[in-house]
């Protein structure tokens, strides 16, 4: 059965994101971007465009999933907050829609795609280039970060069928609950 | 013609929110409580309770504003990201339902309602109840930090009769970016 990843690589001046199709073993790429918010000024007008776009994405290729990817760390306490909210506005625009998220953090993102946690980000956009034959490169990595973690989600085993976060879409399958205790792996 | 203010304090161990119903010069306790996360143990099931409890909040008394205490330093940069997330759901709740958020910082808030931007959580809550008439204290002082930050910006002059985030509300009234526009001193 087909299922759609959305991959989003959170930031409040530049965000990535990228859409693949996945269906039993294979997985092929439907789009990569960036929102560019560094011409929009005030704070809270970024926040209200990530959030539009997100809900604009969602509602137009009603993603099954949403995978982002989680650093833990940074810089600084500024930088954090302001991650921590870029992150807490995507989520929440999945959530709004009843859709899951997974996080997954940047070394395991590597991990999965080139077999080597440390690798650059050119050569994961390079080896996905390779995965989802696509040769023209973004003008921005974040797009191709975004798509690593969609392509990471997608190779984890055992994503759940159905996802019940508020109504659940279908009547079959296994709840979010039972997801998360049957994944401790998978979320932090 | 009334407005009513939802102030949040977020967290996501504990998040206070607040709303009070507004008109012209006075202002009236609607409720407060808190969100108690700490027996959810998953992240993920805190982000949605959060997001799910600020949604059946704002469905329920259909506030005009979302104001939110936002510390911008902090201990360390895990507890900010995971400030910043809740902030951003928080964030995002409001804007799901076109509603505009302010944000306003712990020593002006405090300074707003008691006089003195270094006053102790307390004397807030001391000084909220005799504005709001209300002398049960409630168990968290996080309920009566949400409070404050509704009660300050009820404080703040010219609080825009409209703002058109996604959909207008309404025909008549000042857009939410001619708001931030006029109001620099508001946002960040």
């Amino acid at each position: 059965m087909e299922k759609i990843i959305l991959g989003v690589d959170p930031g409040t001046r530049v965000m990535g994101y990228g859409l693949i199709s996945t269906k039993g073993n294979s997985a092929s790429l439907i789009l990569m971007d960036v929102l560019d918010m560094r011409k929009i000024d005030s704070y809270e007008l970024r926040i209200k465009y990530i959030f539009d776009s997100m809900i604009r994405l969602i509602d137009g290729y009603h993603p099954d999933y949403l995978a982002i990817e989680a650093p833990f760390y940074g810089k600084n306490v500024q930088s954090m907050l302001k991650l921590g909210r870029a992150q807490g506005v995507a989520i929440a625009a999945a959530l709004s829609r009843q859709i899951p998220f997974c996080e997954y953090e940047p070394r395991r993102i590597k991990q999965s795609i080139t077999g080597n946690g440390s690798s650059s980000k050119e050569q994961v956009a390079a080896m996905l280039g390779r995965l989802l034959n696509f040769s023209d490169m973004p003008n921005y990595l974040d797009a191709t970060d975004a798509l690593a973690v969609a392509y990471c989600h997608f190779l984890q085993k055992d994503i759940p069928e159905v996802v019940e976060v508020g109504k659940p879409r279908k009547s079959k399958g296994k709840s979010w609950q039972a997801f998360l205790s049957e994944n401790p792996d998978r979320v932090k």
